[in-house]
């Protein structure tokens, strides 16, 4: 603020100008962080798609298009995304996802040194799992999906357990009982995102028992995101990714 | 009731002779049961102490013993079962478990061919994994203890997992999220008594996260008892390990 | 591991094949228990059906024959098992308990001694009843059905007592107040598994309300299952009755 | 009113006291239910002890004795009450049901032709029981107490049932699963008032558990007041009998 | 008892027919209820529609009617009806209620000396308040409809209070907030049964809002039926109104 | 009171029209309010749509036209007001607010000296700001858009900051985690009234999570309504503004 | 912002000025408004009490006087009232609504032309309902008392209905069901506060259900705050009082 | 495990040291972690202090320092912990934060690069956010506490957003409406790990509204912990912090 107002001093700068400079300046002090994440981390813009008409969704693109800026939309169903792609052709649709996302610059990623392990109690928790890992891939990080190793038949997971320990932070992904991340979190050294999903019935009441048994864990090291939020796993897991893979 | 009517025709029994015994077998298409269980299978009378003064406890143990019958009492604090042990020498007090118990007959207990595993996931579930393995024991099984072998360190449970697997039935018991029955019972072949515990605290809701956890269980094999109820857990296991026992 | 490493020192074994053996070893720790299962109990590989498509079930059928082994699909709707029939046509479809199952090795089911009594309160009820009956039988029981015999006409139920207590053990379903289990666990002295249903409505909240109930009864040797869980039911029960005839 | 008017219009009442009448008049369309209660049934001015000091309530307690009419106080502890009985020893106290009640004219009672049942499941929902009891008694009805009859053991409630078919109207309380009015409602062709207890413990949820298992009794009848409402229930089948008695 | 076994003694009565006698006078100990209440009272056997179809109804209705009792069907929608109808046209369907009933003997009903009084908050409670006013007057109870009478317009329910007053009782049906029985209830000197509706959105929570409302009410004399059963509510009152006009 | 009874003493008054004229004046001492509001405010005639046919609406809607009142429809679906539409074509239906209203005599509304703040905080809860906005509007009061500025974007809410805080009152709608009142609360020195919506997913429990958050906000100030009660947010907000216009 | 900019542009305001003048001026956007409100308002600072030291709140008082503002001290208990009464003795303590205050320029209060309302439906209530009725005064209202009017006795509240009536708005508090506020609702014209308080017992859930209650009315103008917070309601009610006044 | 195979083929080891080491391996595969943890960070071992007794304590200590290690017990009471230290004296006890700790080797501490954000909302949340802040920096981390920045004053967390912004990750701490997480995560570009705390009253229900508040954010970038877990928040923030250490 200081530089402005010796220039104002100096008669270098306008009132004008010094005005338009100290309200961008005062502005900043909140707003400059989601300009600065994108240039730094080039993350695409996000859109929740649920909710919102194929219309509104294709306008929104076009005004993020136009910016330049990459693109994600999530929870957006099969035939809304048929109507979006018509008017852009260029952008992907991930079914099981449910995620419509465009990738102007792909060179921008960074030369990933690690991976983000995405961890699946059942097949059941699929939709979950691929908007996590589809999710991550689209801004920009590496994944390895291990699926189906829930803890009823601990052996499957025994036998992953490796892959997912060598990975930077893990999603994982469970509903039912939602047991999976207290297992895991006992066997590995790095952060876990507990993604508790909707999948079960009766007791479960719409995914309130994983989201209790996450939330209790006894393992160290594992925090929770909503219920079914396989976007807020992944986005967690690729600000920690991040800061693993930019040191090193 | 055809013998008994047969009597009547036949002038070998007085009408209220009959009535008695026609009204004794009325009631014994209810009431036989208790009796049955009690001959067959030594089972002391068992009485829930929470809310009753010491002075009923001791009242209701003087009945039990004029019958020449065994006696368990749980969930009496250590206070009450010193004042009933003035008038009762001879019954035994377990503090951590807070059961009081007497076995007048202890030779009536079968020749156990196996034992009950009763497991808990942690030191502050020793209340309820007590309570389960001393009323398992006064009832006549023979009871291993395998403590302290949560999930979030699982290779301490696989340390000890054979010593479960060759149980005819098992009592796991768990607080917080209550994760520990689920991969106990894709890890064995026989039936498990789950027993959520109110160890905890924030969203375990006094129990109701493991309670939650162990109804979701993807595990088959498992069925639950209620919150803190030890004693629940073991009077099932016993009636399982008696069919085992007694078959054998 | 001793034997195996033996043969390595005394040449018989390569590095290779021991390698191989130790790890199908090592992985028995925790494996071994589905094979054992599945080879002395002839138990059918089970498939939840919901939320999978007719194709995946098809594909995992064809999957687990291939193995020789029988199966067991649950929460499958007409609809979906008619697709599935055209290519297994040997299955057989159960309408009201929503189950398609094959059974290749009919002889393989232990010579039953005895059977499991599956009772349930009112009509409603009668799906998840069925899926306790079929299940049960599919994984080789034999079972007796004791219907509509809900707590509000006692009489019913003290009619058809008597072949509820024969059993080795019973399953007891009821919506609404599901007060059945408690009645029944007072006039039984077998294990007693109680299943919560999803019938009624209003302050039943989808079955919490029996399944509250359930967890509360005052009556000893009842244990409980999710809400609508016939097949959990079932299994339990299954896995008690096996251990009541491999003994007789 | 009518009669009012043409008393003003004749000149024998003044515009005064037309006025006051008129007054009475007006708010006896909602005020008279209190007097004509008390004035025909006798029923006592009652006060909800919990949270009035000793104090207040003895104040109370005048005020009520200078309009010569009866009192009863429900959820009064003890220490309350001996405070109270200093100051109006001619109360009488009932410790197990927490009331103080006093009784100026017994001879208003009407001749009873009937009584109520007051039933309960276990000895822990004694307090509850006999608040009930005393306040129907003190309400001026005829009481038979049938306790210690719970559905786990039936044959108890069967060997009662009898004297509660013969009742005007019964009060069925229970704790723990609450199963006790269901029976009971299919057994018994009078209203059933049920109040469900807060004993128990886990998730019984402080009662919640067999109020839920009232409100969807599938016996017909039932109906339901709050948890441990003793006072509740018996006033509502003090109303039932006296409906009862007062055409008999 | 006695009579049949003095019978046997004096050889007026076989063994065959004193053994049928008696069962009958065992079952009879349970089963009378129904029998006497059906008889005294003329009551409809009653059919829950709900999960029933058309088919299963009709073929229950017919045989009922074999019988020659009275019919009562709640919980049936108009096309279930329509179907049921072609078989059973002597039948009559009550649109707004959603009961079909059918009264071979109508002049079995007993000469009321009162009535019943329906009353209801809004116009959206209108179904509950016609299941309970039809039920009502299927069972043979005379009713007053007194409807739209919330507590937010308080003089609509004070211009109609009389009407309520007079009753021999009332069923109260609110839903939303569900505070008009506790209005009324300190208006009236009969008995209240008030019926929670599932009227409403958001924090009304399908009902759960108005049944605690009703539960705590601060007026006695009011007890309360599961969410939307006007059926139960009318079930209650119609005991009361005959004991009320019995005696008349 | 007293000029009806003098008028009576005086014979100028029959009994017959002062027994009328006293029932008015009895009656208007509850009913007096409505008029009285109606009169003063120029306010419409409220109907709830919901669970209302467009039949039903349609012939309210020709009573109070009869009366020359003013009319406003909530929750009223695109298709039914159509049909409402063909018979009263002269009010007008907002789609997103699902508001159907008419307004006869629009110069009855007040000079307006200031505005109502609508504030929500994204664009899934337009629907509710449109039905707090439309109400608003069509009660008489001057409305201000302020949409879009959730608490996750802090820079959006105070560039608007200042919009808000010149209004005399704020409604701030709120899905998800509901935090948007807290924040507005501290920056204004009006009366906000929050409204929660059930936009959101998993743990928002249907709108129960930002219900919670804006009941126990640590800002003062703060009042709140049901779960997407628009309609009612805005008739508390108009009530306030009408005081601040009424007195300028 | 301009004429600082030009000031210095004129060389009358140096660099290190215009700054300290600019961050005031940023800060002042959204800090102004507390010091807007204290010095137009005349509010006192608020300490919420609870979890507080006598200590803590001794010396925020201290630092309070020390800017010569007036304190207000909510839910602080009569222990530590005393504690901080001894260095403050200018202070005064509310034993019943746990307030302690403190008004250094009572000159400062605006001439009021109307009064806040306080109503509450039982003596238990009390507690709250002084918190709100202390608070207001103490935040410059006048306040009217209308207690003990609960709805189960309709006519105490008729016979008050008018001095709520003429209030410029009213605080509505209710334990139990907490039905007062719609009756209310329905009788005056001005906005109401309602107060839902933890009085009750059972299904009242700690206030859970007159919370509930007040949501869901069917009265318009009623807005809620969080259970016993007697604080927040008098807050919203002298906020708007204030409006009426400063208007007048 | 080819190594050991091939060192037996060659015999420079004997099958019972082959044995032994393969035995390690295979127990490796799951409890390395543990070791590889302890040895790489130097993370102490961590007591839950709560539910022990002070002797269990000391003697688990006196276990942990022969072998050399580090020791932190939370949830340990200050009674407790005087106890304790008068065996083991060279521990720190910090009260707020009821953490008994001890650092032998405080030389093993990375040399940090950045710092933790501790940030809570009000004064109340002191001890769970000094839990936090204690953890983290007895786990190694550098730490910096921004305390009493609510958003009801959200001038007070903009004046200190730019040290939070520096922070590698954060940790916010909220109770009441647990709104602060939701606008931090709006400001910073870092993992945000949330806190929800128990301090409140009424509709707070021990933390299940922050709780939820937390769940639901509508800021990317959050994950959500137990109620009152400041250990737990830190220990996810400490392996994120060291990540972006240890690459530095």
């Amino acid at each position: 603020m200081e530089d402005i107002l010796k220039q104002v001093q100096a008669g270098t700068l306008t009132v004008a100008e010094a005005k338009e400079k100290l309200a961008t300046y005062e502005n900043l002090g909140f707003a400059k962080v989601d300009h600065h994440r994108k240039k730094r981390q080039g993350f695409p813009e996000i859109i929740y798609g649920e909710g919102k008409s194929s219309e509104q969704i294709s306008s929104i693109i076009t005004a993020i298009k136009e910016k330049n800026n990459d693109v994600l939309v999530t929870r957006i169903s099969k035939d809304k995304a048929e109507t979006v792609l018509k008017q852009h052709p260029e952008l992907i649709y991930h079914e099981i996802a449910e995620i419509l996302y465009w990738k102007q610059n792909k060179e921008k990623v960074t030369e990933s040194a690690g991976y983000i392990a995405v961890v699946c109690a059942g097949t059941s928790d699929l939709r979950v799992a691929e908007e996590a890992a589809v999710t991550a891939e689209a801004l920009g990080s590496d994944v390895r999906r291990i699926y189906d190793v829930g803890v009823a038949g601990i052996h499957r997971l025994l036998d992953n357990i490796e892959e997912i320990q060598h990975a930077n932070v893990s999603i994982i992904i469970a509903g039912m009982e939602g047991a999976l991340p207290s297992v895991v979190g006992g066997l590995v050294s790095h952060p876990v995102i507990a993604v508790p999903t909707s999948v079960g019935y009766g007791a479960s009441f719409q995914g309130l028992a994983p989201l209790l048994t996450m939330l209790n864990s006894c393992a160290s090291g594992i925090s929770v995101v909503n219920i079914d939020n396989g976007f807020g796993g992944a986005y967690n897991a690729v600000l920690i990714d991040r800061i693993a893979n930019n040191k090193g």
